[in-house]
Order: C-alpha cells, then sequence, then structure tokens
C-alpha cells in the first residue's frame, strides 16, 4: 500500500468515526420533537443494524463530494447519515428469510437471527423514514431548497425506480416467484439491475454532494458520472469476493450468487473479463473527475481502492 | 342518515376519486425523471396494495383541514395521496406472516397472499419511500419550506416515534418475542401505544392541512386537537367492530383481538365503557375545531362518522 491509498483509508476512517458518532446521537432513546416514544426494543435494532460496524463509503463519498465546494462539515455528514440509514435499512430487509434469507453481515447475526422477523422489518421501516426525518432537518442545510432536492433525490435513488425496484428485479432474476425458473439476464439486463440495486445509492451519495454545494449542471454530472462508474466498480467487486473470497475476510457467506443463479457481470463476462472491464471503470471515474483537478484525488484513490477490494 | 351525514359521506367518496385517480397517475408503469425503470411486478404490488379500495379517510382529513385555510385542492390531494402511501405501506407490512399474519384486507387477499412475501416487502418499502417523493415535488407546494415541513412531520409521525414505534409496543404487548408472555397494559399504556400506532397519522393528516396553509400556532395546534381526539375515536370505533363486527361487512376476520391478546381500550374500559369514552372524544374534536365555526362543520361530521362506524 502507497501513501496515496493510506491517505484515502484515513480519511474513509475518519468519516466512518463522525458517522458512527452522529447516528449515536440521533438515535438516541429519548424522542425528538413530534415523537411520542422510543420503543426501548426498536431502538436497540436500530442501533444494531446501523452501529458499529460497516466502512461508511457511501457517507464517505458524500463528505468528500461535498468538500469539493466547501460546504461545511456537519452537512454533509447528516446527509451521509441519511444515506447510511437507507443503506442499512436495505441490508436488514434483503437478509430476511423471504429474501436473501443470510444469517450472518459483517460477521455478525443479522437483524432477525439477533431479534426476530417481526422487529427486523420494522427496524429497517423505522431507518428508512429516519432517513428523511434527517434530510428535514435545518443542520442538514438551512435553505429548504436544499433539503427538499434531498429528499427528492434519495427517494428516487431508493425506490420502486431505484434501489428496492433493484432487488425486485434481483429476485426475479433468480426465479423466486411461481412458474418461473432462474433467468439467464444479458448483459444490459444485468447492468440495468446493478445500477438500480447497489448503483443508484452510490450515485445519490455524489449528487448530494453537488446538491449541498448548489453546484453547477456540468459538476453534478461529472459527480453523477463518477458515481455511476465506482457504482458499477463496487458492484463488481463484490461480485468477484462472493466467487473468490475468502468468509472469514468477508464477514459474510460466500459462493452464494453461482448456487442461487444471481445475475452477475462476473456471471456474464467471467472472471477476467469482469477485472479487465473494473480497470476500464476506474479510468471512466477518474476521467469523469478531471475538471475538479487535484482536490479530487481523494475520491479517485475511492475509485481504485473499490475496484482492488476483491484482490 | 340525516342531511349533514351525506354531506359528510358525499365529501368523504368525491376525496377518495381524486386520490384514487391520483395514486393512479402517480404509480404509472413509467419511470419518472431520475429513476431508471420501474419493474412491472414492483408497480403492480404497490398499485394492488394502494389502489382500489379504502375509504381515504386520512386524505380527507388533509383535504379538508387545508380547505379551512383556503389551499389549494390540488396541493391537498398530493399531501393526502402521500399520506396515503405511508397508510397502505403500514398495511402491507403490519399483514405480513412475521408481524399480524392476516389474509384478508377489506374483502380481498393480502398483498404477500396475492404475490409472495418477498414482493410485499418490498412494495412496502416502496409505497413508504414514494410518500416522501411526492411530498418532495413542487405540484405538492410551491415553497421548499413547506415541503420540507410536511417531510419532517410526515417522518416522525410515521416512525420510530410513532407508528412504526406503536406496531412495536402492539407487538411486544401481545408477548411475541421470547421470554415475553402477553403483557396486560393499564389504560396509560394503551393510550400511549394506539397514539402512536394509529394516532400519529391521523394527527399528521390535520397537521397537514396547517402546514399546507401556512397557519398559525393556535390553529396549528387546534387541528393536532382534533385529530388527535379523532384519531382516539378511531381506534376504538375498531377496537368495538373487532369485539362486534360482522366479518363480511367489515372485510376482515374479527374476533381476533381477544385471542391474540391486543391491547385496546375495549379490553381495558369494557364495551360500555369504550361508546361512553367514544362521546366524549366527539365532543372533545367538535370543541377542538370551534375556532373555525361553520367553516368545520364536514370535519365535526367526520368524527361522529367515526365513532358510529361501529354501529
Amino acid at each position: 500500500m502507497n501513501a496515496k491509498d493510506s491517505r484515502f483509508l484515513s480519511r474513509l476512517d475518519a468519516t466512518a468515526k463522525e458517522i458512527e458518532d452522529l447516528l449515536d446521537r440521533l438515535l438516541a432513546p429519548a424522542p425528538a420533537d413530534g415523537e411520542i416514544a422510543r420503543p426501548a426494543r426498536l431502538v436497540e435494532a436500530m442501533r444494531y443494524a446501523s452501529l458499529g460496524g460497516g466502512k461508511r463509503f457511501r457517507p464517505f463519498l458524500v463528505v468528500e463530494c461535498a468538500a469539493l465546494f466547501d460546504v461545511p462539515r456537519q452537512r454533509a455528514l447528516m446527509a451521509g447519515a441519511a444515506l447510511e440509514c437507507v443503506h442499512c435499512y436495505s441490508l436488514v430487509h434483503d437478509d430476511l428469510p423471504a429474501m436473501d434469507d443470510d444469517a450472518l453481515r459483517r460477521g455478525q447475526p443479522t437483524a432477525h437471527k439477533k431479534f426476530d422477523e417481526a422487529t427486523a422489518i420494522l427496524a429497517g421501516d423505522g431507518l428508512l423514514t429516519f432517513a428523511f426525518d434527517i434530510l428535514s432537518r435545518r443542520e442538514t442545510h438551512p435553505d429548504a431548497g436544499v433539503r427538499s432536492e434531498l429528499v427528492s433525490a434519495l427517494a428516487r435513488a431508493a425506490g420502486l425506480g431505484g434501489m428496492a425496484g433493484g432487488q425486485m428485479l434481483d429476485l426475479a432474476a433468480e426465479g423466486r416467484f411461481a412458474g418461473n425458473g432462474p433467468q439467464q439476464l444479458g448483459e444490459s439486463e444485468v447492468r440495468t439491475l446493478q445500477a438500480m440495486k447497489t448503483g443508484a445509492l452510490l450515485r445519490f451519495a455524489c449528487a448530494a454532494g453537488g446538491i449541498l454545494g448548489s453546484a453547477s449542471g456540468p459538476r453534478r454530472q461529472a459527480l453523477e458520472h463518477y458515481g455511476s462508474a465506482v457504482g458499477q466498480a463496487f458492484q463488481i467487486a463484490d461480485d468477484l469476493l462472493d466467487l473468490e473470497g475468502d468468509p472469514a475476510l468477508v464477514g459474510k457467506q460466500t459462493g452464494k450468487d453461482a448456487g442461487a443463479g444471481k445475475a452477475t457481470m462476473v456471471g456474464v463476462l467471467g472472471g477476467a473479463g469482469a477485472k479487465e472491464r473494473l480497470k476500464e471503470l476506474v479510468a471512466e471515474a477518474e476521467q469523469a473527475l478531471a475538471p475538479f483537478g487535484t482536490a479530487a484525488a481523494v475520491l479517485i484513490e475511492g475509485a481504485r481502492f473499490v475496484a482492488d477490494r476483491h484482490a
């Protein structure tokens, strides 16, 4: 690992700690204004699902993209915390027995194993709802127009036309519904699925930096282009990890995709083709950020890190 | 039924039709800006869960409370549609096998029976997310400050300190978790549970009218007081229906509460005491709206209707 990598990792780590502290404060047991009470078991499950783990890569993207426009750090952290709530809700619901039926997440029991299914469903619902609570606070941005734009962009990234829709496509591809067997998806169908399931939130992370910074149209497009390339790289690296990774290092069961007939770019392109594609995506991410010059160096290192994490 | 009642019912019916048309348009198969695609199965499940039924009482409250401040009707309908999405998501998730395990809703198969559990979970997630998409649109209100306030109020009403928290308390009271038997809740615990589980959204409905109309503090408090009384009356009437109602008329299984050890005011006060309490709540709702004079007549009729629906 060279000096550049360690600069990226130290910034990633610093943001992760700040997000952890912020979520810890936001998910305190005491109710906020307008809330009646926070039931202990639900708070506990929401904290279990959102604290104490994760690289917080999405909040890192928000913070670093926002920094390109000199956005006060606390605002970017608030938006990053909201996004992390959506990410964590999606993990809790995707792990449910009716979905991917996973018992381990980050090396720990999944929420429905630690608590029970009903509590896990509610904890996911609570985290998703809480994300919009966070985005609507003045602490996120004093300009209500910015807050409303963040809400709109996150809802579209996470909803039926984004992440939730992507999970639906993924389940359908596995042939999970009566009368359907597993489907062999082509490259463009896999791309759409992954652009929705994992890409949409990563693109939102980058877009959010531009929204917080009232960036110009071309700058926002550059950030979204970068986010899109990073999102694709992230997914391919994840799929390579599933194919080749060690469960003890990955922290969850591996080798599931092939068994479940999961639609992946690794399946479409093969292992070597997928690694080639990773290189192209890193180059695309770098090119997208060229207008920002050296200010974007740590984001480019982030893209390389994402692509290399299968190694 | 007298002339006043039929005026209420015709207004309720008119709003229901408008909400139906609006949700039908908003949940069209084509993706909106910023969405990648809307998977057919997920759109179908979200439409199944939100169209073709329901009295739309919550949107009615939004529309009528907003009318007190001369808010353009379309804005109130948008906020009402968002609220209805949250209400419908909560029904889909509450009906799941891991929660209340219901097979019928409004006389039709519940979403997980019609589709499957994974699709029902995603449809609920999609509807919850979509509510915030709707609230963040300019069509809901041209002032972003109003939109952001609506998002904040809805998130707090629906989240861990509101509806989702109330469902958690309800499951806990039934003794659904390892090591706990059913709990006998006292009156104040039942009140808290119901203020969260069903009261919070009904209070939000009334508050939303005031937010849309930039109402003064005292007027907002009056609306919330009315919403709180109506919410309590609504729940007691619902519990009386479960105790005494005919499943063919109610459209779902009845007599479940006593068997499940559900915490209800009927359980705490008895049938006769609950009916007495209903009368007090209607009087409270009327009194809260006194400052609005005759303009609030249809809302007062609504409160009476809610209380009488157990008969």
